[in-house]
């Protein structure tokens, strides 16, 4: 196994290179002990330690530079104590790049059961075996400076979609408390540390939540509340209002976002980090992005189908295999399927990403993403 | 994609290199049109045009010259105007080493329904969708022809074990029937065709199969109707008895089996293919060969081991990953678990062909054969 230093903290930085001309789009770059993330960057989910159906080996060739873990996950199984003993995360999983764990708070708001969040922290009850558990903001960062990741992500309250004004103000209240108690529990360690806006769909909360987290200084700022339902249009104001309180010095990560059309949108916007499990969890259905649209390949159109899943593509899936065959195997729910239709959708978006960010360097952002969006919308 | 020639008819050819001086183990080789295969070889299962879990190019980085698909399967799913459409099976897989499909004989008999075999052919219902089908000797092989494959098997009526004489003896007179259409009907193709022996637990009635389809001259021997339940012992007389009537300048192929305890006991006995699906169908249960024996990673004990699988093996999987890993990728049912895991199992299996077929040229295949099974067994 390789020699990896997984419980050295240094401070992660971040450097802005240049802003589009036209448009709020960024290029920067994250620098961590596990390397260097160019952004905007799309993240694929690794929520167990796994991106589904893909290996290490595959997301170094695709030129992934992070993954995202989830801590809720990883805490309930295989349990921090399992992967601190094998020598942390990243040796733990074989990857010696950078990793982002988010805090667990919307899987514990999410797929657990009976949770019960206080000032305190929330109790909830694990989905995999209804043992109940109890998480603090202070425990939630113990365990993801245990596991010894490059970004960790504050405990935070999450809403549903939609949801009323006093629900909004209670939960921003507490994840600003939880906030203020995570800087204060951390202040002596150097690991990247990002908080959570949270506010719902009220301007008035985003904008309170941003401006109180600024001036606790977090290395990075997360939107987190969005991508759960709410209108394209509504979600790109709340960006936009948001944006306005954060400084631009700090890398801005929009939570749960997306496809090909949401990622360009938002990058437009400003955002720099984007994760999502989307893309993977479509691959494995036979959902794929094509230069020309998404393709549904269980489709009986691509039957007898030579031709590859994307002409324009050069990854390993498109110069090897045709979508007949691709097809045969998604139906005949054979695991190679999944691989394959999982790799050409991350090295699409790996593609996407490194387009989007030349096209920044060079003031052409705007005219990139309509040329983009007009072909790709046209042939839904 | 690769260009390949998948439907250039030519011959397949056996070489016979060596015969162990102290046992009956032989090393050879097969040449076809896709390259050569060393024997004694265990041949990976790719029941519907995929091993299951596993890439054609990792199967290549392994080793692996030749891989088994079934006709059955492929015929049904997603049939054979598809993959000719597309090229032949070796482009529709992506493999472009050698290729050999069983004939359906032991599908039709074990996962189809309301099977009725009579002198004509054998009419079934699909396992997929219960649609009737009739298949005749001659149907099957117009249909590996037209997949293109390297070596082809003819149809056999396969029987249960245990079975009487009368069920035996009535199975067996239909199979030689068909043999012989068989040949008759690919007198002027050249490509690699294997008779099946069948016969059940009766050493009159497998000599009489053995000796009628040596009559007939085909490239290849396989040995049916063993590996089906009945005692290790057993399957060895009948091996041994079997092998006395068939040509020592032709394969001998025993199907269903193995494990490496089972690979090496019938190496022994003479033969020189082996096929079987339980290498990888236990692999994605987390059963692994290791020097030490077999284990399962599911178990408890691995929970925090951070030693890889079998720290003699240097497979991808051993010097990247522990056994804390891989147990937490199989019970959190990650794909990568299961890749993992079945590449282990077929690196270690091509890695005992090659010190088998070693051994064999040094003339001490019986000395490896006890000082390996002495370690495996021990530790089980």
């Amino acid at each position: 196994m390789r020699n990896i230093v997984p419980l050295k903290y240094l401070e992660m930085e971040f450097k802005l290179f240049h802003k589009d001309k036209f448009s709020g789009a960024r290029w920067g770059r994250i620098f961590t002990p596990h390397g260097t993330v160019d952004t905007p960057v799309f993240i694929p989910v690794g929520t167990q330690g796994s991106v589904k159906a893909i290996s290490p080996e595959e997301l170094k060739e695709i030129g992934i530079e992070i993954i995202l873990c989830n801590t809720y996950h990883l805490y309930l199984r295989p349990g921090e104590e399992v992967i601190r003993t094998v020598g942390g995360l990243h040796k733990f999983i074989n990857w010696e790049r950078n990793i982002i764990t988010d805090s667990g708070g919307y899987q514990i708001f999410s797929i657990s059961s009976l949770q019960k969040p206080t000032d305190e922290g929330i109790k909830f009850r694990s989905h995999i075996d209804g043992s109940e558990h109890f998480l603090t903001p202070e425990e939630v960062l113990k365990i993801q400076l245990s596991l010894g990741v490059d970004i960790m992500l504050v405990l935070d309250e999450c809403i549903p979609y939609p949801a009323t004004r006093y629900q909004a103000e209670i939960a921003l209240g507490r994840t600003l408390k939880w906030a203020k108690r995570s800087k204060l529990f951390r202040e002596n360690d150097e690991k990247g540390l990002f908080g959570i806006v949270q506010g719902g769909t009220f301007e008035d909360l985003r904008k309170r939540s941003a401006e109180e987290l600024v001036e606790l200084n977090f290395d990075g700022y997360a939107l987190g509340g969005l991508s759960v339902g709410e209108p394209f249009s509504l979600r790109e104001e709340i960006i936009e209002c948001t944006n306005n309180y954060l400084p631009v010095d700090r890398p801005r990560y929009l939570m749960g976002v997306g496809t090909p059309q949401e990622i360009l949108r938002d990058v437009a916007l400003g955002i720099d980090i984007f994760d999502c499990a989307l893309p993977t969890r479509i691959a494995r259905n036979g959902g794929v992005f094509t230069s020309q649209g998404k393709k549904n390949l269980r489709n009986a159109v691509y039957r007898k189908d030579p031709r590859p899943l994307d002409p324009e593509c050069s990854c390993c899936t498109c110069r090897n295999y045709s979508r007949a065959y691709l097809r045969h195997l998604l139906w005949a729910k054979e695991i190679l399927g999944m691989r394959l239709t999982t790799y050409h959708n991350l090295y699409f978006l790996a593609e996407l990403m490194k387009k989007i960010k030349q096209s920044i360097k060079e003031d052409r952002f705007e005219e990139f993403k309509k040329s983009f969006l007009e072909k790709y919308e046209d042939n839904r």
